[in-house]
């Protein structure tokens, strides 16, 4: 007996989703979804938004980011175990799930740990198209791990930079990183220290995956006019920058309450002012004023923004048809006859 | 390319979950549902406890209900679309998820639209083995669609009923569980009314599923002795009980903070004394004390519950397999190195 099509929900595996971004391109993949965040940011006010449900434990945290449109419901399930690295396992992986909002079925399940990787670096990109200085052309990336290489293609993508420095405490990670840019046409650095990456860059990107209070950047390693997209500080506890770059920075972000608790800023007093990235998109708030102002996109990542990148790979599957069906759903031919379904299943067997 | 064993998810669809309860029996499995919850409600203050995390709409919610013991986690995506009937959908979907808490990884993904119905049920014998009276034989069913089954199989095989009494205000949902029950041994009476099914038995339970304030049960309907097992209402602003009965009854609940917005006890002041069920099955409080004791069960589903059957069907799986593996955690062989992972797969395809 075949489960009739009610009863199927599309699956991305991470074999399909490899399959479907290198069909679009790793570029081209994080411009559409920033296409599709900005649009989503554009009608922030029309989403339910909620800070996300976190469950920490000792080695790390598992976190569920729901939102909804009221026409679709999106959640990501995701974890953060930096210790997970040294057992050979992925320190970030995700998957997340589309639904429709009038019946409450699904009608996309999809790996998460790559698409959180683009919709990440898709996201920062985004911001800094509404904060990094005019032209910006160079870049610092302090932080070369899983996240590293998609924000150097999404930067070069969409903000047009050429030139991106690499720093990592751990060398070996910068040389993967160089190298797996070696084709991309980008001016690769690996630098020494990060005084050396960041000095004189237009923007630096912070992604490193310490779960702990660290100093990345301290207030001397900043020059007026750059642009700082810092990634890696999320989680309560977890930050990146000392207190006195955030104390002379305009800061930028996602959705407030989350930020305040997960963020850079949760060094600061919670009544410190920040500016609500999607009300400068939409011309309600001004971003970037000077060549002089140093900006800074305390980025935790939101639900909204998982919700765009599952909303645009949902977009891309009729096209591309990366995707298998699952039979998740129990759809008796009675939907008041559930037991009366496991009943004749039972009877054919 | 084959993924590794670290990418690779067990899953168990809907089918593989009929042929799982088929193989098991629906009796035997509420049984073994109901003593895995007994074991996790024992241990309830290990548990990390939250309500479930709504998202309401016109036409219904969407929760995700999270918990973990600290070794394991789990959530379940529930619906709950009372129109959905009318559409040839279903009212009640869900499906969930148990992980590792040490690395977060997923370690099992399971429909639950079936399974929620066995942990209904399962918690609902589990109440009544503590609260309903002694030797117990009839039992009335107010609401006779997808859960009515099952909580007649559950209270015949743990609580020892013979006699149910059926009662929907459409007869034909009577008729299809009457049908579905004629070879249970359960002797089966199809009642015109809700107060000739209720007068004389032992246990009522109630489970319709409008989302509106009902009255199901007004108070002249309900005698002494009697265990009142009230399972839907389970949202704010749907109740079935008149607030007359809840105010006669001692009152049962899982998880309180969760029961208080959700459960019949929402119509009570939030300081109406309630019972802890998990206090009353370690010894802590005291459940029935007499047998002219009105007891309610005033059941919302808390998230230990899915978690304890989720556990349930995990250690069945090894012992008959019925389950597939879902390619869904990117396992790059360098964890750091998820880019060079997509791009090798793209020289590859």
């Amino acid at each position: 007996m075949q489960p009739s099509a009610l009863a199927m929900v599309p699956f991305v595996s991470v074999d399909n989703m490899m399959r479907l971004v290198n069909r679009i391109g790793v570029a081209d993949a994080i411009a559409g979804i920033a296409d599709a965040i900005e649009a989503d940011y554009l009608r922030w006010p029309e989403f339910d938004k909620t800070a996300r449900v976190p469950s920490h434990s000792e080695d790390g945290v598992i976190e569920l980011m729901p939102t909804s449109d009221g026409i679709t419901y999106s959640f990501k399930y995701v974890n953060g175990h930096p210790a997970n690295m040294a057992r050979g396992y992925q320190t970030v992986t995700a998957f997340g799930l589309l639904a429709r909002v009038d019946t409450g079925y699904p009608i996309l399940l999809s790996e998460m740990t790559i698409l959180t990787a683009l919709r990440t670096a898709a996201m920062s990109v985004l911001a800094a198209k509404y904060l990094a200085p005019k032209g910006a052309k160079s870049m610092a990336l302090i932080g070369n791990g899983a996240q590293c290489e998609f924000q150097a293609l999404g930067f070069q993508k969409v903000v047009g930079i050429d030139t991106v420095h690499l720093y990592d405490v751990d060398s070996a990670a910068t040389e993967k990183a160089a190298r797996n840019l070696s084709d991309s046409g980008l001016t690769v650095l690996n630098c020494g220290t990060a005084e050396e990456a960041v000095t004189g860059v237009d923007i630096i990107t912070t992604c490193t995956a310490d779960k702990q209070y660290a100093t990345i950047l301290t207030d001397n390693m900043v020059g007026s006019g750059q642009h700082i997209n810092a990634i890696g500080g999320d989680c309560p506890g977890k930050t990146e920058l000392h207190r006195d770059v955030l104390l002379r920075s305009d800061i930028f972000v996602e959705y407030p309450p989350q930020t305040r608790i997960e963020g850079e800023i949760q060094q600061l007093d919670p009544d410190h002012p920040i500016t609500e990235l999607w009300q400068v998109m939409s011309g309600l708030a001004l971003g970037r004023t000077s060549d002089r102002q140093l900006t800074l996109f305390d980025s935790v990542g939101f639900a909204t923004e998982d919700f765009s990148a599952l909303r645009y790979v949902h977009s891309m599957l009729e096209e591309f048809g990366h995707y298998e069906s699952l039979d998740m759903i129990a759809d008796p031919d009675n939907p008041r006859d559930l037991f009366g379904m496991i009943q004749r299943a039972g009877s054919v067997v």
